[in-house]
C-alpha cells in the first residue's frame, strides 16, 4: 500500500498493481525522498555520519578513478559566510551538518606526476566525469541517510558565489564544488516534489518529445492540484505579470529567464580545467 | 558484523565499531555494491524495471529542473552496434536490458519557448547540472536494482563513439549521453572493488591532500594484498615496461596516459551547449 501512495504522492498518477507488486521497501522509501532544509537541534552521531559516508562512496565511479570528494564545514563562522551566498539558503547556517561535495580530477593528475607517467585527459570528458562521480556519491549519501530517518538537501546556491566557496574551502586547481548538502535530524515533514511521469523521462531506442507541451500541460496541472501556488507567490511578477496558468513550467522558465552563475565557466578554466 | 565485513572488503582497513553499530542495513547493502557484467539469461519483468525506474527518478534534481531522461535500447541489433564502440563492452550485447542515461537541458529550452519566457542560461553551469542531474539518477537506479538482488553496471564506453550513439539514440539538441547501464540478475559474484579510505576523500573545512602520495601507496598496497594484478596483466606493458610496484594508481594513471573521449566537447557544442 505505502508504495502505491508513494508512487501517486510522487508521480501524481496510479502506479500499475503489477509494478507495485514488485517493488521493495528499499524503493518505496526512495519514491518518498524529501529534501529537509528545518532540523532538531539534536546533533547527528559522528559514528552515523561516518556510516552515512562510507556508504555514499562506496558507489560506483568512472573507470574506479573515484574523482569526487567532499569538505565538511565545521567552522560555524565559515559555514555563516557561506550561508550569506544567497538569501535562500541563510538556513543552512543553522544545519547540523553541512557537506561540499565537489568534483576531484586534481589527484589522477598528481598520481600521474608521482608515478611518473603523462596525463593525458585535459578536455571536457574529465570534467564532466568528476562532476558525476561527486553527483553519484552524494546522491547515495540521500539514500542512506534517509535511511535512518535522516533529513537532507542538496544546495547547489552555494556555487552562487563560487570564487568565494572556493577560497573558503581552500580548493586547489582541478579541484571545484558541485553542490552543498545540509544534514539532520527532521524538524518538518516537507512536501513531496511531484515528478515528470515516466512517459517523459524514459524513451524506448530513441529520444521522442513529440508529446511535450501536453504532457507538461497536465504535469503543471497535477502538481497545482496538490499544492497550489498562490498569485502573490508567482515569481518575478513584476517582470512576467500574473499567470492564469502558473505552474512548474512556467516558474522553472522564469527562475531561468536570468542568467544564475554565468560565472561558473570562468571559475572552472581559472582552476586548471580545459573544457575543450 | 556483515557491516564490518562489508567495510573491510570495501576500505580495506577495519571500521570502528561505533560506527558499525550505527549504521542501517541500507547502508550495509550499500557498502556491498558490486559492478555485475555477466547476467542470467531470466528476464528482468517489466513491472520490477518500471519500479526501479521509479525510485530513480525520484532522486533530487537541480533546482527541480530534472534535467536527466533515460533511453532504453531495446533494440537488439541497435545494442549489437553499440557493443562494438569498445572492444571491453562487446558483453552489453547480452545484457538483459541496457539503458543509456543522458543529460536533457533540452526540456526547460522548449519550455522557456512555449510559455514564451526568454532563456538565459546558456554556459557552463547549466550543462553541468544536466550532467549531474543524470548522475544522480543513475545511482539512485543502482541502489533500488541492488535492493531486490538484479545486477548492474555503469558503461562509460558507449561514449567512446559519441557521434555514432547520439545518432543511433536520435539525440536532439541539448540532449546528451552520460553513461549506459546494463542490468540482469547476476551469473558472477563481481569483486568489489576497493575504495580510498575516508581520510582521502573527507576534508574537513578546507582540502588537505597532503598526505596523498603515502595514503596512496597504503592504498595501493592493500589493494594488491586481496586482488593481486599478475605482471602479464599488467596495463601497457610495451610502453611502461613490467613495474615492481604495480598497483590502482600505476593502473589508473596508465590508463588516463592516453586521450579517451577527447571530441566530446566538441560533440556537446555540437548539442548546442555553450561551456563558456
Amino acid at each position: 500500500m505505502a508504495f502505491q501512495q508513494n508512487y501517486r504522492a510522487r508521480y501524481g498518477i496510479a502506479v500499475e498493481e503489477e509494478i507495485a507488486a514488485a517493488a521493495s521497501p528499499v524503493m518505496e522509501k526512495m519514491l518518498d525522498h524529501r529534501s529537509c532544509r528545518r532540523f532538531d537541534t539534536e546533533p547527528v552521531p559522528e559514528a552515523l555520519l561516518n556510516a552515512v559516508l562510507a556508504a555514499a562512496f562506496a558507489a560506483p565511479s568512472k573507470s574506479d578513478l573515484q574523482q569526487r570528494c567532499v569538505i565538511r564545514v565545521r567552522d560555524r563562522q565559515k559555514l555563516g559566510r557561506i550561508s550569506r551566498y544567497s538569501d535562500s539558503i541563510q538556513w543552512i547556517a543553522d544545519a547540523p551538518v553541512f557537506l561540499v561535495w565537489c568534483g576531484d580530477n586534481r589527484r589522477i593528475r598528481r598520481l600521474a606526476e608521482w608515478r611518473g607517467n603523462p596525463y593525458a585527459n585535459d578536455h571536457l570528458d574529465a570534467f564532466m566525469n568528476a562532476a558525476v562521480d561527486a553527483g553519484i556519491a552524494l546522491q547515495a549519501f540521500i539514500t542512506a541517510a534517509e535511511s535512518v530517518g535522516l533529513g537532507c538537501c542538496p544546495v547547489s546556491e552555494v556555487r552562487n558565489r563560487v570564487f568565494d566557496l572556493s577560497e573558503e574551502l581552500a580548493l586547489p586547481p582541478h579541484v571545484f564544488p558541485v553542490a552543498g548538502m545540509a544534514l539532520g535530524w527532521p524538524a518538518e515533514t516537507p512536501v513531496i516534489s511531484m515528478r515528470l511521469p515516466p512517459a517523459m523521462t524514459v524513451h524506448e531506442d530513441r529520444y521522442d518529445d513529440s508529446s511535450l507541451e501536453e504532457q507538461v500541460a497536465d504535469y503543471d496541472s497535477r502538481r497545482e492540484a496538490v499544492d497550489r501556488t498562490p498569485e502573490d507567490q508567482q515569481l518575478m511578477v513584476d517582470t512576467f505579470g500574473v499567470s492564469e496558468t502558473y505552474g512548474w513550467s512556467e516558474r522553472r522558465t522564469r527562475q531561468y529567464s536570468v542568467p544564475a552563475r554565468a560565472d561558473f565557466g570562468t571559475y572552472v578554466r581559472q582552476q586548471g580545467f580545459c573544457l575543450d
